[in-house]
Formats: C-alpha cells, sequence, structure tokens
C-alpha cells in the first residue's frame, strides 16, 4: 500500500511550521499565584485554543461572522437549498481556498489536510448546512476521488470537484444499510465486450439514500457498489458516474432519484435519493487507487484481504468523523456561550434581600447544568486539536502508517461518537436553561439543536462507532494475553496503558506507582490529577478486561451461540468505549493544563479539569463503588466537592466564554447581547425612582411608614 | 373560600358514572399461565388505557386521526398560524364540545374538568401547535374567567371565550419574569374618580411575553397585574382586558405588542408580547372571586392571608400542568411506537449466519435504548390517569378541599416536571434509534420534538416545579418531626409514607415490615415488589431527612446566609423531588398490575413494572450503595437482571405498543407502515432467486463450487 503517491510535489507551506502541540511544551512550574487570585488570561487562552493553524481557523470564523453566510430561518427549504448553493460558490470563489486546502498542490490545493478541517469546522457558526453541503462536496465527493482515485484520475475529475462546477453526491448508504456499507446492494457488473461497469439497484432497498447534492444539484456522483467480473463480487468499490445533466438538470438516462424531503434540520442541504438502472460508464471510471479491472476483466488489488481493503477505502470517510468531532465542539460552544451571557444577566426570585433578586448563575442548580458542560467543552477541544494532528499526519501523507491510520480511525469513532451526543444533550440544556426566551429561533439555540441532530447517526451512528472502538479495545486486549504480561493486576494496566498510549501516540501514560486504592486514598478535598489519572485509566482496563473475558468463549461458538454470548455483552463494550472516550479527554486536558504558560490560567483551568474528571467520576460512582474503586465514604463526598468547585469556577464562567472568541455576530442570539442587563437596569432604576420620589405603594401588610 | 359555586346545577351526566380506577378494583389472584406463556390481552388493555373518560379520550383521538386535523409541514408560519385557528373554530363548533366540557352546564359545557382533560391530551396527536392554541382559548383565557371569575363575570365573557368569538390571550409571563409570577411588573391602579383600573406596563422587562394568541388573533386578554387601590399594592390579580379591535385586527388604544415570530416548535401558535399604556378598564374588569375593590376603592378578600391569595389563583394553571403531563406521555407513545415498530422489521449487519441480517430488537443496545422507555411510558400513565382522577375532583367542586388542591399542586408539579423531560429524552434517543430516517420529517419524530420542547419550561419551568416539590416534602417532614414519631428510623418511615400518603389520596402504602436491608436481600433474580418499594420508599424518605436537616439553621440565619445554605441544598432538592416522582409512578403502576384480571396481561405487565424499578434504581444505584441500601453484590446484579428482564419482554414490546392505540393515521410516519419489512423481503426474494438460478456472483475467496 502506498500511501504517499500524491502528496509528493508540496508548494511552499501557506502557514508557517505548526507551533507545537500541547503535550510538546515543557511542563510549567507549578502555580505560584494565590489560588484565590486566579484569573484567566483570556487574550493568551483565545490564541492557544486558536490551535496549530491559527490563520486558517481564525480566517473560517470571520468568514462565519459575515451576514452574506449567515443561516437566514425564515426562507423556505427551496430558498435555503438556493443560497447554501451560492454560499458554497463564493468559498469555491475565495481567493484563501480554505475549502481547497486539503488537495493536492500540483491541483491548486495546499496539501494540509488538518488544516482544512480546522477552517471546515468553524463554518458552523454561519449555518451547518453550508458546512455539511460543503462537507457533502470537498469532504466526500471531491474527497473520495481524491483518495480512492489514481493521480490520473485525480487530474480528470478533481479540478471540476474542487471549483464546484461538478457538484457532486457521495453515494454510500442505501435505505436498506446504512452504516453497514459492506452490505449494500447495488453492483457493479464489469462488461469486457464495451470494456463497461453496468452500475444497477437491484431492488428498493437498495436506492442511495439521505446523500446530500442528490435531490437537486449534483450532475455526478460518486457511488459504492459491489464490484462484480469473471462472476466474483470483489466487495464494495467507488465509481465516478455522472448522474445529471449539467446544463438542465434531467437526471441521465437510466438514472432516478428522489428527494428526501424536508428533514428535522439542515433544510440548506438537497437530500435525496438516487437508483440506477443498468447504467454504463467506462471501465476508467472504477476509482483504481485500491483496485483495478484490467480490459479482459480480471481483478487486482495491492491489498490482498478484501476485508482490509474495505477498511482502507472507507478510511477516506474518517475526515467526516473528524470534522464533525470539531463541528461538535463549535455547536456546544455557542450553545454554552448564549446560555452563560444570559445566565449571568438574567434574575429572577428574590435573594438575600427582596428587592434583590438572584442572578441565575448564582443558583447551584444553574452552575451544574452549565459549568460542567463548560469543562467537557474544553476536554473535546483539546482531544480534537490531537485528533486532528492525527489526522493531519495521516492524511497529509507526512505520517502515515497502518497503525497511524488505525489509531486515527479509533480516534475518530470514539470522539465523534461522545461529542456529537454530547453536543445535543448540551444544546438542549442550554436551551432549557434560558427558559421561553431559549424556545424563541431569535435565540438561535433550537434552530442549532435541529441542525446537528443528524451528526449522532451520519457518517456512522454512534452505537455503531462505540462498538468499533470496543472492539478494538478487546483486540488490543488479546494482544496483552499474548504478551509477557501475566498476572491480572499486570494484565489490566498493560491495556489501559496501551489502549491509551496507542491513541495518544504512545505518549506513555505515567505509570500509576500504586494501586488505585492507595493513589485515591491521599488526603485532600478534591482528587488530584494522579489520582483522577487512576481511577479513570483503571477503569477502561477492568471494564475492556471484563468484556474480553466473557467474550471469548465467543470464539469457538456456533454463530447462533457466538451471537447470544455477544449480545449478552453488547451494552458492556459500548459502556467500556465510552469511558475510554472520557479517559482519552482526561489526558489530553491534563497535558493541555501542564502546558498552559500563565500561572493563572494554568490554575484555573486546572480546576476545570478537575471538574471534568468529578463529572465523569460521578456519573459512573456506581461502578466505582461497586467494583471496589471507591470507598464509600469516598463516593459520598464527590456531588460536595463538584459543587464547591462549581462555586469556586463560577467568577471565571465569563472569561473560559470569552476565550472561544465568539462574537455576537456569530452568536446571533438576542438575549446575549447583554439586553437582559438593560432591561434589568431599567426596572431596578424605576424602582429606586419610585421609592426615592415616595411614590412606591404599599405592600399589603407591610408596616405603615 | 367557596370552590363549589360554580358547579351546582349539573347536567345530567354527558357520560355514564366513571369506570372505577384501578385502584378500586379488587386485586387480582397470583397469575397462573406459565409465565412463558404469558400474552397480552391487547384489546383488554387497550380499553383499559382508555382511562376513566374513554368516551371522551376515543372521540378526540378519532378527531386526531383526521386529516383536517394533521400538521402540515409545509406550510410556513403565517399558513400555520391560520390553519391551526381554523382548527380550533372546528373544535368550538364540533357537536362533541369537548372543548367545552370542563366549562359550568348552565353555559353549555359539561361539568367535566378530567374529561375535558383526557380529551384534550389527544389533541397533541394531531398537531401540538393544535394543541396548544386550544390550551391557551379553553385552557388558559376562558379557564381564568371561569377559575378566577364571579358567576356574573363567567355569564359576561364565558360563552364568547368558549364559542371562540373573542380569541384571547393569557397575559401572565412577562420578558422579565417567567416562573416568579410574584414579581410581575405591570400594574393595575384603581382610581375611584372614574371607577376604572389602569392597566399599566412602566418598564420594558414588563412587557407581557410569549403570549399565546396575542401576537395575532387575540381580542381580549387575561392580564395578571398588581392590583393597587388606596396606594397599597394588593399583589397580582387578574384582569379582563379588550385588546385587538375584532373588526379590523388592530391594538386598541394604547395597548401595542410584538410578534414572538419564529419559535422552535409550535409555530402554528402566534406568540407574543403585549404592552399597556394606562389603559382603562371598568372596575367590573377585576376578575373578583377571590378579590374585590368597591367603588370606594376599598379591597375585600375572602383569603386573608397575601400567599394564600396569590397561590390560589395560581392553582387556575394547575390545569395547564396536568394537561401537558398527559401530552408528554401521548408523544412519548408516537415516538416509541414509531421506533418500536421501525426496530421490529429493520435488519441490520450479519447475524449468526451471514445472510440473516438482525433485526434491530434483537440488539441488547437497541432494546435497552427502547424497552425501558415503554415501561416508563406506562408508569407515566397510570400515574396521569391518578393525577386526572385528583383534577377532577378538585376541579369539578366534587372533592374540593384545601389538602386536595395542595396534593394536585404538587404531583401536578412533580408529574409534569418530570415526564416533560422523560418525553424529550425518548424522543431523541427513538429519532436516533431509527438512524437516518429518523431525521427526515416524513417520519415525524423531529417534528414532535420540536414541538414538544417548550413542555419544558412552559406552564412552570421543570426546576422551578420540581422545587416547589421538595418544598413540600421538606415540609412534611417537618410537621413530621412536630409529630409523635421520634426515632430517626421512624421519622424516614413517616416521612416517606406520609408524602406518598398525600398523593396517592392517602391510601397508605404497605408498611415496610423488615428494614431495607431485609427487604432486599429475600432470594430471587429480580427485587420483588416489596423490595422495589422499600428500596424506592426509604430513598425519598432519606433525601428528604437529610434536606430538611440540612436546611433547618436556615431559618434563623440571615439572608445572606440563608440564602448561602439554601444554595448548598439546591441540587439535592431538586433530586429528593426527583426521586418521589418516581416513587408516585412506581406505587400506582404497581396498583394498577395487581388490579388487572387478565393473568398474562398482568404477568407481562408485572415484568415491565419491574423494569421501572431497575431502571429507576439503576439510575440511582450510586445512591443506594453509597447509603448502604444495597450490597455491592447486588448492586452489580441490577444490570444483569435488568437485560434479562428485556430480553423477555422483547417478544412482547409490539403489543405494548398496540395496546396504546395509535394507527397509522396517529403516527404518520413512513417507516412505521410495514414498508420497512416490504423492502428487506425484496431484497431477500432477489438474492434467493439469484441463487436459486445459479447466477449469484461468488463472494471473493469463497470456495469455488
Amino acid at each position: 500500500m502506498t500511501t504517499t503517491d500524491q502528496t509528493a510535489p508540496a508548494t511552499p507551506a501557506v502557514e508557517p511550521p505548526a507551533t507545537p502541540v500541547p503535550a510538546a511544551v515543557p511542563a510549567a512550574a507549578p502555580a505560584r499565584t494565590d489560588p484565590a487570585d486566579a484569573r484567566v488570561d483570556v487574550a493568551a487562552l483565545h490564541d492557544t485554543l486558536l490551535g496549530r493553524w491559527p490563520r486558517w481557523r481564525a480566517a473560517a470564523r470571520a468568514h462565519a461572522a459575515e451576514p452574506r453566510f449567515w443561516k437566514d430561518e425564515t426562507l423556505t427549504m427551496a430558498e435555503h437549498r438556493a443560497r447554501v448553493l451560492d454560499q458554497c460558490r463564493e468559498l469555491a470563489a475565495d481567493p484563501d481556498h480554505q475549502v481547497w486546502l486539503a488537495f493536492p498542490a500540483r491541483l491548486g490545493g495546499g496539501d494540509q489536510p488538518g488544516a482544512n478541517l480546522a477552517g471546515f469546522e468553524e463554518l458552523a457558526l454561519g449555518d451547518p448546512s453550508l458546512q455539511i453541503k460543503a462537507g457533502v462536496q470537498w469532504g466526500l465527493f471531491a474527497s473520495a476521488i481524491w483518495q480512492l482515485g489514481t493521480p490520473e484520475q485525480q487530474d480528470r475529475w478533481l479540478p471540476s470537484a474542487m471549483d464546484l462546477s461538478v457538484p457532486g453526491a457521495f453515494a454510500m448508504t442505501e435505505t436498506g444499510h446504512g452504516s453497514d456499507v459492506a452490505a449494500v446492494g447495488t453492483t457493479a457488473t464489469y462488461d469486457p465486450d464495451t470494456q463497461e461497469f453496468v452500475v444497477h439497484t437491484p431492488f428498493r432497498a437498495a436506492w442511495k439514500d439521505y446523500l446530500g447534492n442528490a435531490a437537486e444539484h449534483a450532475t455526478a456522483a460518486t457511488v459504492f457498489a459491489r464490484l462484480v467480473t469473471r462472476g466474483v463480487d470483489y466487495g464494495v468499490h467507488c465509481f465516478y458516474v455522472p448522474v445529471r445533466d449539467g446544463a438542465t438538470g434531467a437526471f441521465l438516462p437510466g438514472v432516478g432519484g428522489e428527494d428526501d424531503g424536508l428533514k428535522g434540520g439542515l433544510r440548506g442541504v438537497d437530500n435525496g435519493r438516487l437508483w440506477f438502472d443498468h447504467v454504463r460508464v467506462p471501465r476508467e471510471n472504477l476509482l483504481a487507487r485500491y483496485g483495478q479491472v484490467a480490459e479482459d476483466g480480471s481483478y487486482t488489488s495491492s491489498i490482498e484481504s478484501p476485508g482490509r481493503r474495505f477498511f482502507t477505502m472507507l478510511g477516506a470517510l474518517v475526515q467526516g468523523r473528524v470534522s464533525l468531532d470539531g463541528a461538535a465542539g463549535t455547536a456546544s460552544r455557542v450553545g454554552l456561550a448564549i446560555a452563560v451571557r444570559y445566565g449571568a444577566e438574567r434574575r429572577q426570585f428574590s435573594g438575600a434581600t427582596p428587592d434583590d433578586e438572584v442572578v441565575l448563575l448564582d443558583y447551584a442548580t444553574h452552575r451544574r447544568r452549565l459549568l460542567p458542560r463548560i469543562a467537557e467543552t474544553y476536554a473535546l477541544h483539546f482531544a480534537h486539536e490531537r485528533l486532528l494532528d492525527l489526522f493531519d499526519d495521516v492524511f497529509s501523507g507526512r505520517g502515515d502508517t497502518p497503525e497511524k491510520r488505525a489509531d486515527l480511525e479509533t480516534m475518530a469513532a470514539a470522539m465523534k461518537a461522545t461529542s456529537t451526543a454530547f453536543a445535543l444533550d448540551t444544546l438542549q440544556e442550554c436551551r432549557e436553561a434560558c427558559g421561553g426566551a431559549g424556545f424563541l429561533t431569535e435565540n438561535r439555540i433550537t434552530s442549532l439543536y435541529d441542525d446537528l441532530d443528524v451528526y449522532a447517526t451520519f457518517e456512522g451512528d454512534n452505537t455503531v462507532l462505540l462498538q468499533l472502538v470496543a472492539k478494538r479495545l478487546v483486540g488490543d486486549y488479546g494482544k496483552a494475553l499474548g504478551a509477557q504480561v501475566r498476572t491480572p493486576e499486570g494484565k489490566a494496566r498493560f491495556v489501559a496503558d496501551r489502549a491509551v498510549d496507542t491513541l495518544l501516540h504512545r505518549t506513555p501514560l505515567k505509570r500509576a506507582a500504586q494501586t488505585v486504592a492507595d493513589a485515591v486514598a491521599r488526603p485532600g478535598t478534591v482528587f488530584d490529577a494522579e489520582a483522577q489519572r487512576v481511577l479513570l485509566a483503571d477503569r477502561v482496563a477492568a471494564k475492556v478486561e471484563a468484556v474480553a473475558l466473557a467474550l471469548r468463549p465467543a470464539r469457538h461458538a456456533e454463530p447462533a451461540a457466538a451471537q447470544r454470548i455477544f449480545d449478552r455483552q453488547q451494552v458492556a463494550l459500548i459502556d467500556a468505549a465510552r469511558s475510554h472516550a472520557e479517559l482519552v479527554r482526561w489526558e489530553l486536558f491534563t497535558q493541555a493544563v501542564d502546558a498552559t504558560p500563565d500561572a493563572g490560567t494554568r490554575t484555573v483551568l486546572g480546576w476545570l479539569r478537575d471538574v471534568y474528571a468529578l463529572t465523569v467520576i460521578e456519573r459512573d460512582l456506581a461502578w466505582f463503588v461497586v467494583n471496589g474503586r471507591l470507598a464509600t465514604s469516598r463516593a459520598r463526598a464527590v456531588e460536595g466537592e463538584l459543587d464547591a468547585l462549581l462555586r469556586r469556577l463560577r467568577p471565571h464562567a465569563l472569561d473560559l466564554v470569552a476565550a472561544w472568541g465568539l462574537t455576537d455576530d456569530h452568536l446571533r442570539a438576542a438575549i446575549a447581547t447583554g439586553a437582559e442587563k438593560v432591561r434589568q437596569d431599567e426596572a431596578r432604576a424605576y424602582y429606586a425612582a419610585q421609592r426615592a420620589a415616595g411614590e412606591a405603594p404599599r405592600r399589603e401588610k407591610a408596616p405603615r411608614r
């Protein structure tokens, strides 16, 4: 497998060499400030959060603040679709070329896949429909040509895909098969007489479905179909298939389709269905990087194993998952920024004095609703930055090894599955935390929720992705059993270390010097970082080991019995994968804290990391207690410790949100503009003036003055 | 306080005497069937679930199945609003008069508030906008006249409110004050010279906001304002205020407003804002049932305490909460029916044999996602039926006592706050369980989610409501301390029993004969009903006691210190209230199981109740372990026991859903019509025919035949 063939003639870097990632920064000295005086250096933190490609991220964010890229909530579906297509054309025509950045320099791209995604995921700030429509065109359709095509095929089809003169659909999913791509029904049968592939949809369930661009705009599609030649089915391959007349917009002969119509969100994307009735395309339209059919119909591939070949081709999909992880963070930040700004101004119900209503964020329940989500959003961010690194290494070809590809796929699956779920949950919490105002479209959150909803199931259903992650973890455990580690404790530690190491570029986890019980028994009101690490790493090891042992009999069982054994472990598998994702995030959050140069910022980020850890531990508290990892007395203290941390963080909430760099033009929420404070000040001034003038009515039963 | 004055001259009952509620049915004998053979008698269960007013519920459900009442997803906001107004007119003109059923018989109503709500909550099946628009007109605007007006005022204003010739707004909430109604800024100052009230909005935060009917259709409003007369502020009262010219639709002089515009859902309801600039209404426009102002400006009320008077007037709101609890159940049933029907047909990924893909519901994770929600939806239903009983007792005047009113308000708050949250969570889970198909509007769930979203914060924010519940529980605990119970165990048991008794019409909880530890230590793979009862009741008692004790110092503290003490307990307060709601539901679910005559149905419902109990216990497992209620070995078994129960319930899933009586015309989801099975059968037949004809391509690497 050659993986560097398309990245060779790099143009001069469009950007200066990447800033070192947090892990590369020397560990900072312990905080010297008095914690009570700790302040966040908002500007510096903002710059850090811009990440490794600040220029591209900042440029995309600036784009998203321009009204021409904003979602217009008043449009009909037809108008919205047309507008988003126009917006995509503007992006394609933009001199900064961010949407081309991933593609080969020889075709006008920048050979910078990581930088491209950094910018791409900010597009959601304008309109998630724009992000997804752009993702379909450049991240899926063009990317399939780039990833699965030969250099000649790239030269032929990429330019028109890049400049949007050929809008394209990525025709993988079928009505009958979503995440199970291996089972698609569409076939592409080679006909040696004409040297053509015959692309065919044999039954209704094999219609391609949910494809962006398919309902209206696509004139071509990258179609995934089972390649059949000489009577042999070589499994799923990708074909370049023209589908519409570019001039008239009419389907080409043999191609048909249907509009998916209204959706819960993303109404600016024209999703639709496609079917093929013996549609003939030239032999050269098989995207042939990983598999080729000669004129005589003989099949060759550089990848011997059909299974490995299939997963290699599907590897093109990982880009989508990486970018959705980033977009989930973007959306969470928008929701939280709105809710936190409003919650810091809005007052409701009497406080200590009757005329002094309490600010929402000064309620314990309101802090509980929002502040742990700020912490988790930071955790998402730091993990996502590492995911981008890994993605850039692999897709730029600068560090493309089978191991890194596998790590990338596992980490992307773990991050996407958990961050998109988190984003939805967070947006809903934010919407409710803003009360009735949160329900108004003018305050943005419901609209964002609707658009983000499908992130949970597209580009790989979250449940399916978590299962993939868990199978990798269990596989690693199997390898550990074959290694020299023999004691149960050793095995567990080995697994935890290795699983995490793998995903973190083998930056070894600091080995736990003590047992879990020792580590968490140390004095202090909150678990320190080492105790957190031990608790979270040991949890993954223990869960993976339990599942791996329970699954072992399935290897020698009849299929039906194996299925039953698997069924009994499926819930635990998913659970282990979630725990793994939390551990990875905790680790990368901690590395980022340690690498923060400003002492005040480091202190506050440390508290925030503690909040993340305690939130994760509290969510799974029963596991820790039932499995003897936490004494009940320690477990009982978690809730109070978390609440105390949230009180300590309360004064920093607005700073932590401000560091995200979201302006009013990004938030576009009437309640997050300070309007609430203006109204409150006016009301208080009214009552004060009334009292001063002696015109305030007495309260019934109040003593007469 | 007289509460029966408006129900006296009852017309002949429109419906035969109510069927006995489940608790009144003699406890059935233990199941005699072999559990493995247990079958649900779907028709009988369906009839039971129609509840106490089957005629009205069935009629409303039949209405909702008529296309004229369906939500049309293609309409613009303006068209949708107009259509929903027309639908309301059709309801008003319907000979069955369900929307009038609650009102006094002397004005054409039926004196049947419970039957009215039973029908009302089914309207959400057609279009939640229709339900809410109808709720604004008859449940809030007209209901305020009915509940807060004198008989003369009812005679004057109710007929035109009932027949919709005067569409009205319920002008309570202000931009600056949502659930905190006591703090509204609008004033109604009595002018004895003209014998008028001057209704005035003193500042922007006091604009009435989020009012249904206010943006376009309302020509009058019931306006909540602070009544000021002779220089004294008597607190919030309700006034009948014309706001628009019925002929032109123009605002009357001094009245202004604003459209709330697009919302996350319920776009068929014209929510808007209203303000008043010294608008004069006659003295007689004060709805005077609980407070009167004489010509000379002197104020009188039958309720001495301003606080109690305020809460009595707000009692009119409880009807909305009761009905939202019902609608939350309705929406949950729709989502689950769609997801379960689809999940029982959809196949994905290979099963025991390569050609035999596995039905989604045969995956452990899919069962976990859906079946516990079926159980919780049944629990919601049985509790809701009891809530309707209580509501009917109080609002019909047939059993209106201060204690019952207080019970009704507490139970409504506890049920509404938890069921609306559950409905949203369930709809989202159902949408994701249907994959990409779930995101299409043609499959209904996203649309329903959008409409239900605001149920979590209107008619009382869920967090605020749970706090009200908790304060009641803590108050009851305080009374218990004053009673003769002296030992800690006795106190806890007293509180749990009493809190639940209170809400269940004082049907005493069976006293726990053993301690919790004894009860749950009995043999058996699953906790039996008695063990479940003890665990859940004791949990409420323990949580309430802990909070009550922690709050006690606040009684003698300075306001600021008291606020701090409260803040430390707020999270625990909300948690206790949720636990309480779960206990109430468990108890009423259990009563319904015991009252089920058919043995097979009783057996299956019993498992379902066990699933509910284990789900609740698993959610809070850490509490049970950390607080010594469950040994770790027992706690560790919960997950497996729950999974085993779900496997046992799997064959009954479709029956349990069928008993809800939802037809294709209620679900209106393309994936819940059997279409998926048709597609799958076609695909399988295709492959079978191909194999039979010897035309199937060989799989690569498969042995040559």
